[in-house]
């Protein structure tokens, strides 16, 4: 299913935004933006691209991004609501399985988060197990807005850089 | 349905990108951002708030913006995948009731447009009858690239304030 990225510089607008549109969730306007800067070499080029994007905006716009990302065994998750690439994240790490007491802290400690920030917990739960999850929400709760703002961001970049990889070649084909 | 200003004012991030996260077409980070910047005098301050965090955007930002909307008669209205506020906006501006001749000349356009200028053609459809839309989409056809991004940002802008009018009320009540 992946393409090398002699393939993904060759899309129109249109099909780079539909296959690629949600690397960032639920912010396709990144994407649609990068694509002004075709050609890129190679995926970290393209990985690069939104990643400066992203560092451009303002402190508004990162928090803009952190906001429309779903809480983690929140509401979407139970209502079905996730995109596609969401829920598989989440199940992946065990966040649609928690028992009944995971669940309520879980629950607990998101509303405190956002609470505190304006912003929700993002974590790339691709990288992280169920515990590790919950131990890292409660101890990052007592950070500065700030800092929790940049964490948030770098952990965008991190499920980015593994969306990406589900769907662009790493490497070059020998040919080029 | 409408909502005035100091209820806007009150809603958690996530009502309010719930509610008002479409009034730039499948850009709620751009509502999410400006969320951070409450509370609100009024509409006009929303509305500013949103255009000032575009207008703020590298260019290759506001192109992404304009790529996330989809072609007037285009597939997205052929096969039922448009957003509410698009449908009911082409509708209203008879896009969905094109004949054939009408039809295979807006598709001509469109892609010559977009072939020109990498993005689509943005109009505010509410603001402009069938007859008016084909003859500027044939006009701006002719322009440079950095005069239709511009024109096209000036038409989001537009399409914005009339979904935000549509949500919130323009006047502040009585008793404020």
């Amino acid at each position: 299913m992946s393409m090398d990225i002699a393939t993904v510089n060759a899309l129109p607008y249109e099909d780079f935004v539909n296959i690629l549109g949600n690397v960032v969730e639920k912010c396709p306007i990144i994407t649609a933006a990068v694509w002004s800067g075709r050609p890129f070499a190679n995926l970290t080029a393209l990985e690069t691209a939104i990643s400066e994007f992203i560092d451009a905006l303002p402190e508004s716009g990162k928090e803009g991004i952190l906001r429309c990302h779903p809480d983690l065994a929140g509401r979407d998750l139970q209502s079905g609501t996730l995109t596609r690439e969401s829920r598989e994240e989440q199940a992946g790490s065990g966040m649609d399985a928690l028992n009944c007491a995971e669940a309520s802290r879980m629950a607990r400690l998101n509303e405190e988060y956002k609470e505190r920030f304006g912003f929700p917990f993002v974590i790339c739960a691709r990288m992280n197990d169920k515990a590790n999850i919950l131990r890292q929400l409660s101890e990052r709760c007592l950070n500065e807005r700030a800092v929790e703002r940049a964490l948030g961001i770098e952990e965008v970049k991190k499920i980015c850089r593994l969306r990406l990889q589900a769907l662009v070649l790493i490497d070059a084909p020998n040919k080029l």
